[in-house]
Formats: structure tokens, sequence, C-alpha cells
């Protein structure tokens, strides 16, 4: 926020109530906060957003990707110079130019076997939300379950675009599919509809938590007796702690119910802002003409954003290439990283709270966070203190919850944080709950 | 569209009357349209799409751009490598980290002085556009005026969002400010609000008019009296056919009445997907807390595309760098290809239509589009007939009316295509409306 004197320019005021309610509603401040915190406190050891690690980045990279995407466009697509300008620079395919490497990548990466049609390239996971929520739900009545704790992204898409949301309470395996068909008739008992439920099966942000298979193919049954979409989003399944892969939803799915979000940003990098979404549904139009879902959110898209950056595709198509559409051997040494970092994580947080601390935390089979639950309230106010007085940064786990809980829980983030960091971050963050008068 | 077939994986149908209603709106399927008709007959030639020329990209140069924008990022921003690694590849300031460069730019380029921190930078104009729309429009009472004919990233936008729309009629001279005032009036009589005005004052699309100064000033006098936001959209600007150029309605605003929409699509590349919004506006809240309209925008932002890709911000970024942000300077070349093309087109249409023929068109000051009015409906069926028979593209201006008007008219882009093809399409273009009966 820029506090601002008034001066030239400036001299309209507009009241803040003049503008659109999603902008007075917390969530919507969420991820900016996430976002900008580290700016705030530079010198923090930051264990708060949900950042890919940045030591294996090498900008000279770039134009590696940017070449070996120009020579796919020449040998596998058969364009020529002209062709090849135009990929780059002109605007393109509004559903994106990628859609092939990335339909190739999620075979091979997770077994998910879609028409390459039905892969639309978005600016971002985010997008993606956007265009599909905007695509479903058609007014007061559709109403998006989210299992709570749940990502601020698509509570905050929804508020964009005046969406009722309902929270269908996590466990220690993600959402308990019972609990989401109740939820879903409930709403059908007071005349509305669950139109779809949104979910990251794998590593969830915020909680670490994970689904295991029996419980996924339960949610699918249910999803379909209870006419619900899934919107399955998994960002982090890659970064498992063990060579054991749970199938994603989309792979176990047969009959349409789930449209999966992907996103490049942890697998490739952020900056990029590449995403999509696989939307294979059929769309019955009243004469009968079929077409896809991915088809509407592209005529959505042309509002939105146009076109992904072709810039950007053409950096993710060529990391792609290089990595033979395999993102799983490509990460590597990204996996080994966060292995790493997540079983020193835990390892820390043992030496630190014994067992009768009054400090406890959830064992995550892979991804960025963990959540540390302490005998105190740990809310804005206190991460502000444990930011400046011990140098530490988290994630207050309240800002996820639908329904003001998990006041006792931080978030933390492992991803970010060099490994020597991420001990001394630790030990500061034990040092601010001892303050606390919790015994360490 | 892509026509399927039932198979694994599509067994759910969605009915499109199941989805947002936008979708049934052929505004958003114009964009499409308009991005995807040349893939159709790729044949043609193409008077049909605003796209830029593309003879002047050169691939090589985007390494050159990032070059640029990573010894920016070290002499004048103080970066050490890690510092210009996180610039390039991470999450950054959901506002952009080019606006310095943009409120340069725009300072030299365009005489408008705004504060550094209202600068958005946004995935092309088009998402600026969202981002406005959002933050401005509260519900069903809140009415956006638009000029008619009409560019339809914003009508479709304004879908997206269930927001009313009105037209006012443009003249040759763009909308005029009394019946913009009488617009506003009649809406407040009916207990509604114009809130905003959105306008292209420069070359619009798709007319090509422009309002003179005192047009200009009057403009802003009626919105001010009437509590009015203009929204001024500028990609064609730069693009004059004489020296001469009209002050943006920004530059002659004293008062924060104008939101300024930016694009680097046609200056730079439309596959950057980069542009900004000017939001200077004051935003107060109820204790009294004064922030900028950016900072309201960059809440929504973190909920549709979280950043704008930093890759393409490198690109532009070192783009502006090299070209000292003066975009008039450094599009030398490209503003001299479009006054002779425009002129070229111009020319043509009078060698083939001389007076008494029954064809008329307007003589734009710049930009990228002519208005052709013809003596039959030129509707979609026709140009289906004129790509398929003629082999030449236009757009229908009806897509631009809001009351089904222009159906005698056809929009002619002459951005596109080299000089030598123009000729030829223009004979073609004769060849197609002489096979309607009109003497030529």
């Amino acid at each position: 926020m820029t506090e601002i004197i008034p001066g030239p320019g400036t001299a309209r005021a507009i009241h803040s109530g003049e503008l659109h309610r999603s902008l007075a509603d917390p969530l919507l401040s969420a991820m900016t906060f996430l976002n900008e915190v580290t700016h705030r406190f530079p010198d923090a050891i930051s264990f708060a957003p949900g950042r890919p690690y940045e030591g294996l980045f090498d900008p000279d990279s770039i134009t590696d990707f940017l070449q070996a995407y120009r020579e796919h466009l020449e040998r596998d697509r058969g364009l020529d110079a002209a062709g090849v300008r135009s990929a780059l620079f002109q605007y393109g395919r509004t559903n994106g130019q990628i859609h092939e490497l990335v339909a190739r990548t999620v075979a091979n990466d997770e077994d998910i076997h879609v028409p390459v049609e039905s892969v639309v390239v978005t600016v971002g996971a985010q997008e993606g939300m956007l265009l599909v929520l905007r695509a479903l739900f058609t007014g007061p009545d559709d109403v998006l379950l989210v299992s709570s704790p749940c990502y601020v992204g698509i509570t905050g898409a929804a508020r964009l675009l005046d969406i009722d949301f309902v929270g269908v309470p996590e466990t220690d395996e993600g959402p308990d599919p019972e609990r989401v068909a109740a939820a879903a008739r409930r709403l059908r008992a007071e005349g509305r509809r669950a139109r779809a439920l949104y979910i990251v099966p794998d590593f969830a942000n915020p909680s670490g938590t994970s689904m295991p298979v029996d419980r996924r193919r339960r949610l699918l049954d249910v999803a379909a007796a209870e006419d619900l979409l899934v919107i399955e989003d998994n960002p982090y399944g890659l970064f498992t702690t063990e060579d054991v892969r749970t199938p994603t939803l989309k792979s176990l799915d047969t009959d349409g119910t789930v449209i999966y979000l992907g996103s490049f940003a942890k697998s490739c990098f952020p900056g990029a802002r590449v995403g999509y979404v696989l939307a294979d549904q059929a769309v019955v139009e009243p004469d009968g003409t079929r077409t896809l879902l991915a088809d509407a959110l592209a005529k959505i898209k042309s509002m939105t954003t146009v076109n992904t950056s072709a810039l950007s595709q053409a950096a993710i198509g060529g990391l792609l290439v290089r990595a033979g559409c395999r993102l799983r051997e490509w990460n590597a040494d990204t996996i080994a990283f966060y292995r790493a970092n997540m079983r020193l994580m835990l390892a820390e947080l043992a030496r630190h709270f014994p067992p009768g601390s009054g400090v406890s935390w959830n064992i995550p089979g892979g991804g960025f966070f963990a959540v540390v639950t302490v005998p105190f309230v740990a809310d804005d106010a206190a991460l502000e203190c444990s930011a400046r007085e011990y140098g530490v940064l988290w994630t207050p786990m309240n800002i996820f919850h639908l329904d003001g809980g998990g006041l006792d829980q931080l978030r933390l983030s492992c991803s970010y944080v060099e490994p020597d960091r991420l001990v001394e971050g630790i030990a500061r963050l034990a040092a601010f709950i001892a303050a606390r008068g919790v015994r360490v």
C-alpha cells in the first residue's frame, strides 16, 4: 500500500466503499502479503511464501530455452523463419501454442491422457482458476466447495466474481468424501447447487496434507453421484519425499469429473507465469453440437489476457523440449533439494521441541509446507513480532481458514531457504516461541 | 471451436445453458474470431485483425533486450547477481517491476506525469480493462458508458463481470460530450449510475476516428460535472499520419478523472503481453487513510494473474532501456511503415471506387483502421464469401455496434500487410464488391 499526500492529479478521491466489495475482503490482501512480506523484512529468514528455491536458476539458461523452442518450431512443427518470428512476437492462438508439449508432459509425468485440444495454456494456474470459475458459475445459487484451510488464490478469485463458497473441513488425509457429499446435499436442500469442489490432493497449500488413493477414488464416486465437478490443482505433485507417487485424481478420472489445473511455477520457474488447464469435458449446445470445455475457457481468456505471453511460452516450451517432456527427471536436483530441506526442517523442529513441549507439527509426504501448532495465538501481530524481533518469517494459518480457525497454527515453507539458513531460522523460531512462555 | 466425438474422458457432458451467460454472447466469440480468422484462410490477404506488422521484428533482438534489462538491473537498480536472478525467475511485486521505466516513457512520449506507484504493469491492456472494471463496478446499478461502435475487449470484459453497458453513438470526432452527459443524466434519473466512460480518443478501434483537443477538454469537464471516470485506452497514439500529436486525455487531466490504459503490443510487440494502467486516483478509507487506486488494482491482480510475466517485463524493460524510454523515436520505421500503408490503402480505395460508385470511407489521422461503407450487407456470411471466393479478409463493423448497426460497413486494417499485398488485396476487395452489383 502506498500512503499518499494529495497533489496534482490526485484531486479526485474515490471512497473505498464505492469500490467492488471483494476489495474489502482480507483474502485479497493475503496474496499481496505473501508475495511482498519478504520485501518488508529483507534480513529475516523466510518460511513465509511458497516460493521455489532460486539457487538452481541460471539467467543464461533462458537464451538456451528460447533457442530450443525456435529449433522445435522449425524441426517439429515445420515453421519457416517468418513462422518462427510470428510465434515469438505476434498475437496467437488463444489457448496457447505449447499445448502439444504440455499434453506430452502430463502424459509422461502424471499418466494423464487428454486430447491436445483440451489443454488451455494460462497465465499461471491463477488465471486457470479465474477462467474455470467464470465458465462454471452462473449466479448466486451456484456454490463452490473448498477444503478448509484453503489456498487463498481460489477463494480470492471467487470473491472477484461474487461466487459464494463453503468450506469442507480438511482431515489429515484431505477432505472427507462423505462430508463433501453431505455439503452438496445440504446445499441442494437449500435450493442451491454445489457446482464444483476445489482441491489440492498432493501436499496441499497450506497444510501439506495428501489424499490416499482410496480416498481419491471415493471422492470421484461421490462427485459423480452428486453431479459435482472437481477442480484438481497440482503445483507440488512432483516434489515427493519418497520415490512413490499417488495417482492424480485426473489420471483416475474416467468420466470427465476432473478439471485439472497445472503450473510450471514450481517445476520450471514462476517468472514465466505459465500454467494450464486440462478441460476435456464435452459442452453440448441445444442443437446437439459438442465442443470442449476448453473452447469455452478460450472465449473467456480472450477477455482476460487475450494470450499467454508468447515469450514465456517459448521459454517454458524450450525447457520442455530440453527436458524431453519429462519434468520429474528434469527436476531431479530440485526434488532432492526439497526432500532434504523438508527432512531437515522436521528434524530441527524435533530437536528444538521435544515431546511435551506443547508444540507439534504434521509430517507431509512432500511439497513445500508443514503446519506447526503452538499454544498461543499466531496471528499477524505475532508474525510482526517474530519478524521484527527474531528475524524469522512464517504465515499465520488463520488467513487460510474460512471460519476463523487455525489461530494457533503457523505454516512453514521449506522451499525458499538454504539449508544453513533453515537451521538458523528454526532456531530463531524456537527463540520466538520460547519467549511466548513455551518450554523448549 | 473443436467438434469432438464422445470418447474416454469426455463422458461427462455439460449443457451450454449451464455455463456463465457471457459465453452465449457473440461478443465473446468476436475476439477469438479476430485472432484466428487468419488461420482459417491462410492464403487470403488479411485486412481483418488489428495486428502489428511483423516485418520489423527480429528474433535475435530478444536476447539483446534481456541483456539490456540485466545491465539495467545491475547498473541503475544496484542489484547483485542473486537479485538479477530473482527478478527474472521468481515471483515479484504484484504491480510489476518495470513501473519506473513505464512512468519515464509516458512522460517522454505523452507528457503524462504520474507517481511511479500509480503504474500497474498488466498482461496487456486487456488485463488492465478487467482490473479497472472489477475495481470500479459494484453491482447492477453501476453502468459503463462506451462509444459505439466499440472495441469488443471492453464490452466482453464487462460481460464476464456481469456489468451493464450503454452505448453513446460516435460521431466523426469521437463521442459527443453532450450526449455523454445526457446518457449519464438519463441513468441517474433511472436510479442508476454511469460509473465510467471507456474511450479510445486516438485512431479508435474499430472506426479510426479521433477526438479534437477542444472536444477532449469538454469531455473532461462533462466527466467532472457528472462524477464520471474516464477510461482512456491508447494503443495507437504513436502512429499518426502527420507529425502532429493531439494531447492525450490523461495529459490534459488535472483532477484525476482519467484512468489510462497503455499497451506495448503495437509500440513494441504483442507476444510479450505487457500493458499498463495509470491509476493515480486517491482511494479514501473510512478512517481517512489514503491509498492509490493502483493499490486496489494490485489486490485484484493478485487474484487474476498474480504477476505479469517477469520474462516479458524483462524483454519490454530492456527494449525501453535501449530506446531511452522514447518509443516515438524507437518506432520511427514502424510509424513510417504504417503512414505509407494507410496512405496507400486510401489511395487504392480512391482508385477503385470513384465518386458516385456508392462506396465511401473515412480518412483517419493515423492508427491501423479505416471504415468502408458499402451498399449491401457486410456480415459474417459476406466475409466468408469474400475470403473463400476472393481471397481477401476484413472485419464486419456490425460486431462492434451495440445496437445491430454497421451492417453496411467493413473495417479495414492496414497494419498487417506488405504494401504489394495491400495493393493486390484492395483489388480483390474491389472485385468482391463489384460482384455484389456495385459499379466500380
